[in-house]
């Protein structure tokens, strides 16, 4: 089969699944969930097979230590697949809920009622773990998936989608509901984002190369974030010390990933309080501090920043400072330099607070607490697919219910219209 | 400036313009909406003239009469621009709305508030009204928009929208919130349309053309329906007289719009009861019969249905007549044919009704009323800036809530992850 032929077939499969999948209910689904965690645990022998293949073909193309342990299937990551799937079995199914009913003055009772997307594509890279989460959420929600995964995962892959039809046959759900795009041609992908008539949706998640390349090549609605540029500005009316702990979280507890902080902006009227201890907490746990020409004249030690970091996502214990002498400058800085993702403010003041809430026109705003909270569990969604900076359909963090979309539903008597 | 220069200039205005919007309070918003009214009826002579030589330069043209219609601006529409404003300066502004809040057990208090999308292209054709509408629906909703109407009608929405702006000035908002792009270049599109960084959502009205043109060249999110092939399904536990009334008004009603009936499906158990007298009640109106070899059997004076009627949106006195075995077979060929736009079943059977509620997967569905109901306005959301059957971010009808998006907003105390 001609790789034009097999996305053409697996788009037309998808399509047949997802029309099933919108009328099973919730304990169908969670029943099948449960057997897929069950099977993964008792399979585990299978998959670490399968994933040893892909380690041994990455070690021969020398692929780095990061990228290996990433791409590695042991009994801990597959204990940790098996809970993914008992937790998304445990959340509320979003579908048939009705988000409004009303009645019309003539008579029409109108209602919205959510219903699965369809069909989803998902395109990632690396680690095989995102196959499973990715494809029971999309299960739960109700939608059909077609999972393309990183060239190197393939037989982990394969395995575990393997592992994923066993269970759908046996809960008597479709099998084509998941499906993994079987080959490592690149054409693949091309020729998927353009089946417009049998996806839905797709979702990129990786790095920003493949998310622009999916955006370029797409006719089908994507869902995604580039990059997260994530700034804290500690205000003039800042708790100092909370401050300093917020942003120390913000950028060193994980530092390569989008909802770590990039950039602190520090009010002047506290910067000499507040930067010499801050910075050089930052600098014993071996983060690299790139300054404004104040902060560097603040600080000796302090490398001076350069253009190209105040909008750059560092994913690294890496961080700009800038000394800024308003409110008003943090929020234009923020407005210039961020990408829509995650910004946070230390203040206790109340006016300052309900400002930057009101004006950062990101997709999570906190006051007095990390940027890290910028994740579908830690803000209550249950689980999470991915973050969209775009505005359309979901902004922040997407769970369950962002995989689905609302119908109209209207009970008449006879109406017409005049 | 080139054309290049142009866009790209306007796109930078519209994004600091949306930056302001997104501040501005309802009542400063109803102010410029009422004084948009105002000043359009005080103005009709300017509008009249700047239409006149639209029309004159269409009439040379050899332009249709329909065209030449649409195109026209008189009293009466003028008035019901004016109307249409004061309508949409009485529906509650969604921007601010809190659509949930909710406390996470480290403390933290998580809430979704609705915001502005930011900046909209909306790309249409003729009619100059709809300049009015959309600008005034995405002012009100909090967001700039780029207007690109249709070459033939730039003198009257140069007007039409020189008129927005004195409003706009007067009421202390940017005037770039409303922007006409004032080249009949065609290029001018295919620029936008690769702006990104700047327009956060494009409609457009218009013909199927027009809509595939911009998913085709689009980078930005795009909201459209392509066509309305909606079916009403006379099911065998039909009222048949109520059948008869909500078919006809379907189909004949306004036959030119997307939500008019283009294919009834009919049960064989009703059919000799149902068809004979319905298809003499369509052919005296002038609809046209086309039907499936049954539906030709029983009445001679129908034409046999080809294969290209069943997807067809005839948009026009047709009407493609099937008789089906079951509600199953009904379901069947909606799946296959149907656009996702509406659809509605006659029945006073209540397992039907539900199933056809549930398992039809059209934005609208309705039970026992018209398909014309499927309206912004008449399902009660105040206004419509149109119609969506791709299912991301809006699934039929839009009004001003679907012009904004979500915004997560989080409260701390100090609260850090670990």
């Amino acid at each position: 089969m001609s790789v034009d032929e097999l996305i053409a077939t697996m788009g037309k499969d998808a399509k047949v699944a997802a029309r099933q999948l919108r009328k099973v209910a919730r304990s169908q689904k969670d029943e099948a969930l449960e057997l897929m965690a069950v099977k993964l645990l008792e399979r585990e022998e299978q998959i670490k097979r399968e994933n040893a293949r892909d380690l041994a073909a990455a070690e021969d193309q020398g692929l780095s230590d990061a990228m290996i342990d990433r791409l590695t299937l042991d009994t801990r990551t597959i204990q940790a697949m098996a809970d993914g799937l008992r937790e998304i079995e445990t959340l509320p199914d979003p579908v048939g809920q009705v988000t409004g009913m009303w009645k019309r003055p003539n008579g029409l009772l109108v209602g919205r009622v959510r219903i699965p997307l369809g069909v989803i594509g998902f395109i990632y890279e690396s680690r095989p773990n995102v196959t499973v989460d990715a494809a029971s959420l999309c299960l739960k929600s109700g939608n059909a998936v077609i999972l393309k995964g990183g060239s190197e995962a393939l037989h982990s892959n394969l395995a575990l989608v393997d592992i994923l039809h066993e269970a759908l046959l046996e809960s008597g759900l479709p099998q084509k509901a998941i499906q993994v795009i079987p080959t490592r041609d690149r054409e693949a992908v091309n020729i998927l984002l353009r089946k417009e008539e049998d996806v839905d949706l797709v979702i990129p998640r990786g790095g920003e190369g493949l998310i622009r390349f999916v955006v370029e090549h797409s006719r089908i609605p994507v869902l995604k974030h580039y990059k997260g540029v994530c700034h804290v500005y500690v205000d003039e009316f800042a708790d100092l010390e909370m401050a300093s702990d917020i942003c120390f979280n913000a950028k060193v507890q994980r530092p390569g990933v989008c909802n770590a902080m990039e950039t602190m902006l520090v009010h002047q009227a506290v910067a000499e309080d507040f930067l010499p201890s801050a910075v050089s907490r930052f600098q014993k746990a071996g983060v690299e501090i790139r300054g404004c020409p104040q902060t560097a004249a603040l600080i000796s030690a302090v490398k001076p920043a350069e253009a190209a970091d105040w909008p750059a996502e560092f994913l690294d214990l890496i961080l700009a400072v800038k000394i800024v002498s308003s409110v008003e400058e943090a929020l234009d800085h923020i407005e210039r330099y961020g990408s829509n993702h995650t910004e946070a403010i230390i203040t206790n003041d109340y006016r300052v607070s309900q400002r930057f809430l009101e004006e950062v026109d990101s997709s999570v705003v906190l006051v007095n607490a990390s940027t890290r909270f910028n994740d579908g569990n830690q803000l209550g969604l249950g689980a999470e697919i991915g973050i969209s900076t775009s505005k359309l359909h979901a902004y922040g963090p997407m769970g369950l219910e962002e995989l689905t979309t609302t119908k109209f539903v209207v009970y008449g008597n006879g109406q017409i219209r005049s």
